[in-house]
């Protein structure tokens, strides 16, 4: 269950680590739309694994299928399913971990929650998964290009090297370092959001910072979410923290943005700024102490082509969610008033 | 729209906070609970206002109704409806606010969304919404304990002053001086979950941990969330990060709990430890400059019978919240294999 | 569970026919629509009981109060909450059946589903309910007012009396001769949807079709529904029952409207037509054989004020079911293409 | 929208009759479940075209894809996608039909709504969209077998050819005869549920009779609905029409099934006895009168290889879409009490 995301401009996404492929049905989204396939493609092209040394080198082409919904490069209305076929799925590596439960892996929660799992990968675990989101969110980009809001995620911290819009090969380092360890790094990703026009979020449950909230830490290896100054408000006072209103050619907005451009959950025209932070990828090669199937106490080394950072191929991932939260609401709140 | 949440287990709740009342429908609430009005009723005592000095000196008496739902003391499987009567709504006070934007309030962005608003408090954005969640919250708490889970929620800072679980009154210096400032201060909530069974949560979207996220996040204030080591995971390498796993007494489990009990969205058994993050109140007495409707520049004292700290009262709300997800998530849980 | 209606424009109702009232909880309905207590209260009066001889006797008020989302006679965008309490419940009435399963109803089965019940009248079965649906229904059809859309029904056949659009006169003898008899009799409603534009209705699973079918067989008694020919279809050639299109006065629309006004799930810009059947009442004074609780066989006479032809105050209801889907797609129509 | 159908047992259709494919998603299916891929092409085989001169001639071979959530024979508990390629789709012969608007089809509908439209077809509106509905249905099925709950659908009714449970070749002259025409004919399709357990349903909107309407209204095609006496029920007395219950071998029964095995909207353990009326195949060889795109006066001869009945091959369709709400409901029913 939970593999459908969102209220109007929904996905649904499907498929294992390694399995046939991985794929979405995107549901909701109006039709007229233009869209190509390769801006699908340029999407996942950012995603794929296997362009450099930072990031696993699993070797997929991710070349993306598209089965329904785009007719003569527009929308029909209908439901747009994407399909990506698995190709480098090398499951032999995976035998020797079959019946070993890997630290900081889903396997011993989905073999207590299903009564088994593929154990070839991590199945529906696997990072593979956000490629469903990604190109889903090539089209929820497409829909936002039209109102020229602009979504944005970079990495601001890996390890202890944290700077706001450091270039990758800043960070090479660090990621390198944990790499020729066998060991891997977290990082924290941030997003701003530009031109969002005003009045996107519900009042209550469905506030645009709660639905971002979902979306992101639905992200594998997230374990935090902040928004605007997010845990440092805790130590502020009010007068400090709240954005004072002014009126500047014509348009009412906020001289500061503490807030991070939500208030009430309702977006007020601001830049929407928000980090998020990832856990050091779970995969390593260094040797733990972990529990086989049994109860057994066993050694285990993860072999594989796994990120060291999990944080960096996050960065189109984390873009590809807050578009699809974006889409949606943005449907949503044309309807809001008569 | 957006005022329902929860996917099986499912709350639905209305009312402003100067209109008739405040309330809540839950549906998908099994038949058979055990649950009186008194449990309801201390839930929201916890929550109400006028208690101390630390507090809004609003006084509510905030006695529950049970519209629905619930017979001879046993739920119906029929959806409970709660209601609160609003009484000490002092509209009044309001009046010169009417058309000014108090920062850090929703006013103008729910005048820009909706093109009007109930202009006498809050309206929908009060932070009186809480209550409606706090009732419901009642019900999924009794449903837990039935399984013997404890959601327990505690102040962990307010302004400067962090330790774990400290009472109230260690804050209250920092608190006082807020207000004889006519100022405000910040605070983080943390909660704890106890005893909760392996398997809640579910893989993809649905993550147990985005489902956490997005209930916490939902409420008013709220800027930030972290699950176990949540942002200081950034700056750990895997091999720190990674919980162990071994088998005692015939249970697997985790040596260490750096990811806070969940595990690829589900839980794992461990405690499960989350923090959020609260800003200061927005309503506060110091003068600040803002805009009216016209978009005039203007300046505000915002009067009134408001928390110096809206973390201290979000403790039952912060536990209410986090009950109702896990309510939902097992019932969901319990059919998720043959 | 399931007492949740519709997409966007959501209804939640809860209440049992002997507990402390009947309401109902609208999400989703735009800011800024003029709606007054009177309207509301209008169309909750046709629904009312004890007007006639025709109907049941009880004696219910069914004052209607509105909790939320209403300000100044105007929709927030909040839920708007209505209330009727009840007033004329006599379970002392039900003391008799408490332990008895009265053909034709739920006794049995919510028994069975549930543990318990509230025996005290239908509960949550009891066609009290569908005074919820009506009050949501007085602002589903606010909605189509400023759209024009008019829909009405109408009583076209109480037992073998048929003609369409007959005063509820002209059914009295047919009515009055079951009641006499200790007996009940079945009927059919009729309902018109007019100047509904082209597009309402989603291609797949949500036809406007299907959502309306279900809308109204979810209306207690009632065992059928059809659209436009219906049944008759069953025997025609696809030449008799094709509607050829034209153009008249610049407006593409067709010749005959064998179809009822939906094609393919959408709405084509002609007339809606349905029928819906109506089992007779359940309740009835004639003995009948029955078991209880324990199984021991027994006899029952359903003693109350029971209305004799449940379809005559199913008028209103079917009505208030058609302008909620009718309002819920207007709003999803609005999202359908860029 | 609208393509997505279940509430817990949910899946999600796509595909274009002349695009790469048509394919479902089942998210919510219990993990463990036994399931091959011979059992779902059986299905999909009973539904295909081109077996015999009483149906559609078009050729495919409609070969079921397992995409992912079916791992050596068993449901993951994660998403199952389900594909069938196009192969047969000659979109030439549509060429002619591009501008006019088939009476009885979507076209004009469609490009009211959606502004334009895949015009190698029907495109969504397409029968061929039932094949993903037929593919999802078998899983549902292999879950209801485990229950030995039975779904059986037959034709009743061929144009004025009404006979209960015959075989297809007693409605061979019926159906030739239309073709010989160019014409179509109408039909009606039955269907008994064996075995099913008593509670399935939920008491107001989502009714099992309420599921089970929109289920099969939004079959292409279907006019009609009714259950058990259905619109006979009008003419009938409530005395003539309750079902008495009684105790047989320690089980509580009704008498009768007038109701068709449910009572307020949840199943009482009868035979659950539905029909569903077909309007005749919209495509038809015969000339009609119509109009093009722009309004003008046009004839039509709508060639192709279109069922002349099109409820001869709707049979496994609602069986499927019988067999999706009980798998539904039944999952449902698990957590309708403590």
């Amino acid at each position: 269950m939970g593999n459908t995301f969102g209220k109007i401009f929904r996905i649904t996404t499907f498929g294992e680590s390694h399995g046939a492929g991985v794929g979405v049905v995107i549901d909701g989204c109006p039709a007229g739309l233009k869209i190509t396939k390769e801006e699908i493609q340029i999407e996942l092209d950012r995603r794929r694994p296997g362009k450099s040394k930072l990031v696993s080198e699993r070797k997929e082409k991710d070349k993306v299928e598209i089965l329904s919904g785009i007719f003569e490069n527009k929308t029909l209305g209908s439901p747009i399913a994407l399909l990506v076929h698995n190709e480098d799925a090398d499951a032999k590596s995976y035998e020797d971990i079959k019946n070993k439960y890997r630290p900081g892996h889903a396997d011993f929660v989905y073999d207590a929650k299903f009564g088994f799992r593929d154990y070839r990968g991590g199945g529906r675990a696997s990072a593979r998964e956000t490629l469903a989101r990604v190109a889903a969110g090539a089209i929820a980009k497409a829909l936002l290009r039209k109102m020229d809001v602009k979504v944005e995620a970079y990495l601001v911290q890996v390890g202890k090297i944290k700077k706001s819009r450091l270039k990758i090969e800043d960070y090479k380092d660090e990621i390198e370092n944990a790499k020729s360890n066998g060991d891997s790094v977290g990082g924290i990703v941030g997003v701003v959001i530009k031109n969002l026009p005003v009045g996107l979020g519900e009042p209550v449950f469905d506030k645009l910072s709660a639905d971002l909230a979902k979306a992101l830490v639905s992200i594998p290896a997230v374990k935090g979410f902040e928004i605007g100054d997010g845990f440092a408000c805790a130590e502020k006072f009010g007068s400090e923290n709240n954005d004072e209103l002014e009126k500047v050619d014509g348009q009412i907005h906020t001289k500061t943005n503490h807030a991070g451009g939500i208030v009430g959950g309702v977006s007020n025209g601001e830049d929407i700024v928000l980090r998020i932070a990832f856990k050091p990828t779970s995969s390593i090669v260094k040797t733990q102490k972990t529990v086989d199937k049994d109860g057994n106490e066993v050694e285990i080394s993860v072999q594989g082509r796994h990120d060291p950072c999990i944080a960096v191929r996050a960065v189109p991932v984390a873009e590809a969610m807050v578009a699809l939260v974006l889409a949606d609401h943005y449907l949503l709140n044309k309807i809001s008033r008569i």
